[in-house]
């Protein structure tokens, strides 16, 4: 993601977490390193960065497709929700984190409830992950009381935990679901912890009709009003923008989590993404949860972008390979603030991930950017470093188990339905 | 695909090229069995059928991204293809069947040149394939004439081939690539072989309003003048479609292959696809060339068209799981004519495959049919076996040659990028 070096055949050197090297020039004395992974057959690439998830809810994979999103929500989705437990957050996550890891996803943002036990999920499996306990406002005053206490106390316990690994920010859950206090409290709280916000944004033509009826104005607008934008921020979704919403995000520096397979499964409309990049919006890459995807796979977002937007407005060089490449990477990484993360250069966070290239898909060996972005899948990933610490190892997670994993899992999911 | 039946737990038994037994009951002896198959953890279902390909381009896969169609195939596809001897066109091919077969394609479509070559390589393979040599008209009279023969004796020398694997088609290229009365010529040698006509159609705003400048009509009415339509068609594209177009194609029960891929990443458009299938016309899938793909993953193929639809409709409820899983197996069978293939039933065809379901984003294990369309991919395919016959076993091609495959497709590559 060295835009002065976008890709050679060479060396890369880690010393504890950080990339000390990378270039075509070998190493002289290749004695004096504890460990040498031979990359033949191999790309090496930054880890992807998911910028929009809800890991816990891969209980509700293949659960209730092809529905409407406020039916999804509120008829199926909020109801099953409704019924987990810290225990089922804690395996749901596990699942999830395990499928990100071993797709090459090295960092994720999870918004959800018992984020505890996501951090500690988090914590273990040696993933980045920039997590935030999502508030819902639809209930009585001590509920959202005790909703921003909770989201307050985790984003100050786990904020920097896990050898920095772990970052936290506030998150109303969406202008339609947190009443215009609530949300001025949420900010509050986000100043004084000096933390960013996280939240739902535009997603529906639905939601957006009802901000104008409810509040009188557009959601971009209502929460600037409500000194959101005052806090660097990131929104997920973003699909229906004015172009003055436009011109708003990119004053603000607001960041735009595109969720490309969610919002096409959910038929939330299509984004306009090349109008956020021509107007300087930084804009990331998100899964959403496997409930509306239904996978965890980032090359496989990377393609919708890439594509959906040619396919769309007609213009074949709309989100080339690779801006689409930049946006899983060091454009994700951006977005929530690591800078020292997303890229293959020295003195960055050695989070990077090995591909098989030796598969039909991968030929000829020419130009492997295209490749990644746009015959690429999870599956091809072999190996995992995050912080120099090697997490996959030819397909198989190191950090969690596997086998205990999709046991505790699917006992989880079958109490959940009975 | 069996609508009474669209998912179980059980047994399925071949005997020769025939499935003779799916259900829930074991079969009392197990001993009459020559061999028998672990299916635990394995999702069996029947092999997808792609029906467009050039599968020879695979050697210009990431040659030549984000551009637009005319320019892409004039000035980029066209000189280096140019340069295609019989030898690029097998190992081109190999490469493509090899990535096919692994990925779980067991059927094929195929519009080229050289054909022979492809039909020994399908022979080979073991993979079923409906051949045709596509023959562009806009040449000196002898050279069409040389064409169309090349085009009769490869359809009359493969058609029912190796064992009933192989059939074939002819191809007038495209309405813009073939004068009027070429394309009637290579009608009529249709009729005169009883075989159907494949071509291209309406693939991009440019051609449409090509022909009506040139010719006074639109291309399906173009066709359809001209006695295409007279024969059994299968189109490929089909994306730039009038209401009365749409009936015309019902009427004529021409079968459309829809390229949703390939469409989105040349800028092509949207295929009305709801549309087309709520008039009966029977639609499948094809990936086109991995040169505007760009992979032959046909998973992506089915998920690209339950999604696409709905983000741009804004129906969630536009091609459901269960049609894309139709449109990528039994309607593409059927799309060429292959009557009793793509469906696991007594009687059908033994072309079927296994998925490692024992993976994260297979989990839970609770509605399949949905993780096969949102979450699965090629990769996920460990068997594949077609005419009862295993091609594939773990991962590996049993019948062609992997490492000498991408060995000699380099070997040409670097020859034709010299």
């Amino acid at each position: 993601m060295d835009e002065e070096m976008p890709f050679i055949q060479g060396h890369l050197i880690t010393e504890n977490d950080r990339i000390t090297y990378i270039g075509t020039e070998a190493p002289e004395d290749q004695g004096q390193f504890t460990e040498i992974v031979d990359g033949t057959h191999k790309v090496i690439m930054p880890g992807l960065v998911n910028t929009h998830n809800h890991a816990a809810m891969s209980f509700l994979r293949g659960y209730a497709d092809d529905l409407n999103l406020q039916v999804w929500l509120q008829e199926k989705m909020w109801p099953i929700e409704g019924k987990f437990t810290a225990l089922d957050v804690k395996w749901g996550t596990a699942l999830s984190v395990l499928e990100m890891l071993k797709g090459g996803t090295t960092t994720f943002v999870d918004m959800y409830d018992h984020m505890g036990e996501v951090a500690k999920v988090v914590e273990m499996s040696g993933m980045r992950g920039c997590l935030t306990r999502g508030v819902i406002g639809l209930v009585p005053p001590e509920v959202q009381q005790a909703k921003l206490e909770d989201a307050v106390s985790f984003a100050k316990e786990w904020h920097g935990q896990a050898g920095g690994r772990i970052t936290t920010m506030m998150s109303p859950h969406a202008p339609y679901t947190c009443p215009p206090d609530y949300i001025e409290k949420i900010v509050q709280a986000a100043h004084d912890l000096d933390l960013p916000i996280h939240t739902h944004m535009s997603e529906s033509p639905g939601e957006v009709e009802q901000n104008v009826k409810q509040y009188g104005e557009r959601p971009v607008e209502h929460l600037r009003k409500l000194g959101v934008f005052g806090r660097p921020t990131l929104v997920a979704h973003a699909v229906h923008l004015t172009d003055e919403e436009i011109d708003v995000l990119k004053q603000y520096d607001v960041r735009v989590s595109h969720n490309a397979g969610s919002n096409l499964k959910l038929a939330s409309g299509i984004a306009r993404v090349p109008d956020l990049l021509r107007a300087g919006v930084l804009v990331s890459l998100g899964t959403d949860s496997s409930a509306s995807n239904n996978n965890l796979d980032m090359f496989e977002e990377m393609r919708l972008a890439a594509l959906i937007h040619k396919g769309v407005s007609g213009d074949p060089t709309a989100v080339p390979a690779g801006t689409a490449l930049r946006m899983g990477t060091a454009d994700g990484a951006r977005s929530i603030w690591l800078n020292d993360t997303g890229m293959l250069k020295a003195g960055m966070k050695a989070d990077f991930i090995a591909l098989d290239a030796d598969q039909p898909h991968f030929y000829p060996k020419s130009n492997f950017i295209s490749h990644i972005v746009y015959s690429a899948s999870a599956k091809d990933v072999t190996d995992v470093w995050v912080d120099g610490e090697q997490l996959v190892r030819k397909g198989i997670c190191l950090t969690l188990d596997e086998e205990q994993v999709k046991y505790e899992f699917s006992r989880c999911f079958e109490r959940l339905t009975q």
